[in-house]
Formats: C-alpha cells, structure tokens, sequence
C-alpha cells in the first residue's frame, strides 16, 4: 500500500492529504440536515449532510491529492448514522480513485487490536463469509500497549496490501508530557524509542524504500521531526498540525527525506471549512464552499513545494 | 458515577464486571445468525445474533454484578451492524439496571477527544436538538497524547455524572515495553508516572472516597498493581486479565485498598463462553449456555471473596 501512496504523490506532485473531519457548524446553510429537528429520521438527514458536504469536497479536490483522512470521532459522535457517514465517505473517496487514510487511533491487547485491525483494514470471517466491514488503506494506531498491540494490524497489512501509521509524536501542545520523558536506560524520550519500534515493526513490510509501517509526527514539533526523520529512514510520516494547529510551510522541510518523499502533510479545518477563512470568503460564497476548499488546496501544495 | 458503582458493588457485593466481547465461535448453535450467508441482510442477523446472546447473559447474572463491560472492538469488526447490536447492548443493560462500562481506549487531540467523549459520555449538539449517541456510564481512555487528551473526557464526566478508566498498566504481554520505561527525570517507571496524573486529573471529581477517574491495571502485574493502588489512593481500578489472560484471585488482593473497595475485576471469556469450558461443560448443555455463564460468576465471586 505504501507504495501505492508513493505513485500517487509523485503522479500528483502533492504530499497531502485532506483531513475530512466535518462538524455541523462547517456545513454551508444548504446542506443543513433536511430533516424536521424533533423528527425519528433527524440524525439520518444530519449523516446525510455530512457525507453530501464531504462528497462536494472530494469532487472538487480529488484530481489534486492522493489521499483523504476522515477522522472518525467526527463521525462516531452522531452515532449509528455519523458511522454510516463515515463508511460512505470512505466508498466515495475509493470510488474517485482516492486513498483513503481512517484517522482511528485505535489499539488494544492482541485479540482487541486483532478485531480493529480486521474491522478497518482486513476482513472478518463473518460465519462463513468475509466481509471487510469499513475497508480503510491506512489506519492510525496507538502504540501504548506495546508490540502485541501492534503486530495484528502488521499482520493485516502484509495479509491484504494495508499499511498504519503508528503514534509516535502527536502534534497537540500536552503531547510532551508522556512522549517527550527521558528513558533512564538509554537517556533518548520516548518519541524517538517508539519511532525506533516503528521502524522495527515495519521491517519486513518494505516495498521498496519504505515500510507499510508509518509514524505520525506533528508540524508543530519539527526540532523533533528532524531527529525521527533520521532514525526513521524507511518510514513514511504522516504530519498532522499544520495549518489550524499552527505548524507553517518552513517548518515542514525536516519532515522529508532528500528523496522528496518519506512525509504526507495533513490539513483538516484549513482546507473543509476554507469558505469560511478570511482569506477565502470574499472570493468563495457560501454556495461554493468547495471550490474554496480546491483553491485552499491549491494554496498548500504551492507552500509545500516552495518548502520542500 | 463512581458513586453509584460503589453502591452496585456493596448492594450485591461484588466487584466484579462481565466483559461482553462475543465472537461467532462462542455463538451455541441455536443463536447462530439466522440468514442466508450470501444475502443482503446477513449481517444485520449476524448483529442481531451478537445481541440475542449477550440478552441472555445479562439475563442470567443481572442479579449477581453491578455492570458490563462490552469491548467496542468485537462489535466494529461486523461494521455498522456490530455497532447497532452494541448500542443495542448498551441500552439492555441499562434497563437491567446494570451500568455499562464502554470499553473503547479513544484517545486524540483535544478537539478531537471531545468528539469521542460526546460519541461515548455525553451528548453532542446535533444542529438544535442535543443527542446521546452511545451513552455508556464509563469509558476507557487511552493516555498517551497527555492532559489535553483527556481533559475532554474529564470534563464529560462532570457535566454528565460519567467516569473514566486511564490506561495506565495494561494486561498484555508487551505492555512494559513503553510502560514498564524508567524516566531519567524520577527513576520511576512510565506507569507509576501516568499513575500520578491519573490521580491529579481526577482529583476534581471526587465523590466522596474516589474520584471519576479511573486506572486500568492488568491483574497479569499484581506487584505493579501494588505499588500503584499505594500512589492512587482515590483511584478507583478496572482490573483486566483475570481468568482466561491468566490473573489468579490471590493476584487481586493488591489491586482493593483496606476498606474492600477500589477495584473491579473484569472477566470476558471466562464468563460468557463458560459453557464450552471443561469446568462446566458436562454441568451445561448449549442450549443453558446462559446457566454456565451464571455458575461461572458465582465461582469468581467466590474466589475474589476469598482472597480480598
């Protein structure tokens, strides 16, 4: 999988990828839930809105990007049908020839994590029939609970051409607290002993130069970026924070390798609710919310290639 | 709400939690999903089936143990049927008067946490109608993102009389490999650090003894649990790992602090695929599937009273 997202960024000359994280208050007034407030059928019409508002954003991005990352939070507070939501975007993206990134952050015990790995990126044996039940290309993942938290999604990606990208520096202000300690057996913070495992765990799943085992390291850290970039060489980064969250287009050069690869840069807010950006909303009425998204885009691959 | 479970668990005098993690092997053969494999709704039945059998379990023992603990991950692996039929396990329980506690180990940035808390705990403003989507009475969090992580969960819990479970020392294997670290800056091991913060983050929600926040040790590590039921004396702890991952009763003594309370123990297999167990088999047939299951938390309540 990974080096399918590699052709598609070197086809595209764009390491990004937009972050479908709507809320209601993103939407434009005409895709409003279209449903009586107090209705049975409300929180349908709500998922509805959201997937109409995310398929206008993909329509109007998808010859620009290779990959898309729904945040599935986003999706699971509206429950059942957030989730139906979420599925649909999912099969949409697929159908515009998109990878899709399930921004999940899931990971458990073995058996648990097993169950994840198989209801996101494999199959389940469903009684004699296998179903791959969201079908995601990547996943992110949680490494607190160590390699056997792991190792099922590894196993799943080498089984059905997948790949994760596994917390190791995460992009929000308290992420130091845990990750930045110092480890008294070898003096390095624990980012740079997980982005090590990382690069472990990916060992046997290279194709090519890089693993289908990924890191996700924030832009709003990129002293930190610069160190992981190098003890990680085989891994694909996937850079949240930049943009809403702060990390700028200077900040994202140590990301990458010299190859101009190993990094894909993520934009969520900055990109979906564009039209609603000082910088866009003269240009964008409200009705065009998604060419605002493609001009936002736009605006982002040419920070990022002047950067890089 | 720690206050209500401590009342369930002195009214009944049990600490103790049933995981409700069915898979389709544990199914007896008069539950299994009862649809054509190949047609559409097959796994609508196959939720359907997940929910039969956790009914029956919930109606055998109801009566003996304050809550349930369903793992998330065993319904999401039959996609949005899987998680229907845990909503569905949710709201059963709650009308036995059972509180559910969602195992989910969500976990992300802080606007995104907040997403998860509202999905889990609390309610989401759905465009001027306000909806629970889950509405679990617990959750289990995951802690590596750090205090803006979890600050979310925390403040759901106050405004929605909720609790949480932190992951702190988890029942797996490989989970010293980042938690058993020591840190240069204490000399202490990740998890007595995350153990303090845990006791910090819910020192503002105390209820009388304990607050809502809550740890989870794994009964696989009686001597860490031991030293961490010392640092988090207003910590209640969801123990994991008893049974079937191998923790034995006289392992839990550790995890209670001197007034009895403190912990509770989970068993998922342990319980709800008793009736395949050598132990009960003869005693069961598959058809009292459910009877086995209630012979089974009768003996854990037995060996936790005796060795508490």
């Amino acid at each position: 999988m990974i080096k399918k997202l590699i052709n598609e960024i070197k086809k595209k000359n764009a390491p990004i990828v937009v972050g479908l994280d709507p809320t209601l208050a993103m939407l434009p007034s005409h895709l409003m839930p279209k449903a009586d407030v107090s209705g049975e059928d409300y929180l349908e019409a709500v998922g509805a809105a959201i997937f109409e508002f995310n398929k206008a954003i993909v329509d109007a991005t998808a010859d620009l990007i290779p990959a898309v990352k729904p945040q599935i939070a986003m999706y699971e507070q509206f429950g059942i049908p957030g989730l139906i939501a979420f599925k649909n975007t999912v099969d949409y993206a697929h159908s515009k020839g998109l990878i899709v990134i399930g921004d999940i952050k899931r990971g458990d015990i073995g058996s648990t994590s097993a169950a994840y790995a198989s209801a996101h990126l494999g199959a389940v044996d469903a009684g004699g029939r296998t179903v791959a039940p969201f079908d995601e290309d990547f996943a992110t993942v949680n490494p607190y609970l160590g390699t056997d938290g792991i190792k099922p999604f590894v196993d799943v990606c080498k089984s059905h051409d997948k790949a994760i990208f596994v917390l190791v520096k995460t992009s929000n202000p308290s992420s130091g607290e845990f990750q930045d300690q110092n480890l008294g057996s070898t003096g390095k913070p624990l980012y740079e002993y997980v982005g090590e495992m990382v690069e472990k765990w990916g060992s046997d799943t290279m194709e090519g130069d890089y693993s289908n085992v990924g890191a996700v390291v924030g832009a709003t850290y990129p002293e930190m970026g610069k160190r992981l970039r190098e003890l990680m060489p085989h891994t694909y980064i996937l850079v949240p924070g930049y943009g809403a969250q702060g990390g700028t287009g200077a900040d994202l050069k140590y990301f990458f390798n010299k190859d101009g690869l190993g990094a894909i840069v993520n934009s969520s807010r900055g990109i979906i609710a564009a039209y609603k950006n000082d910088k866009y909303k003269d240009r964008f009425s409200e009705e065009n919310f998604a060419d605002a998204s493609r001009a936002a885009v736009e605006d982002m691959l040419s920070d990022i290639r002047e950067n890089i």
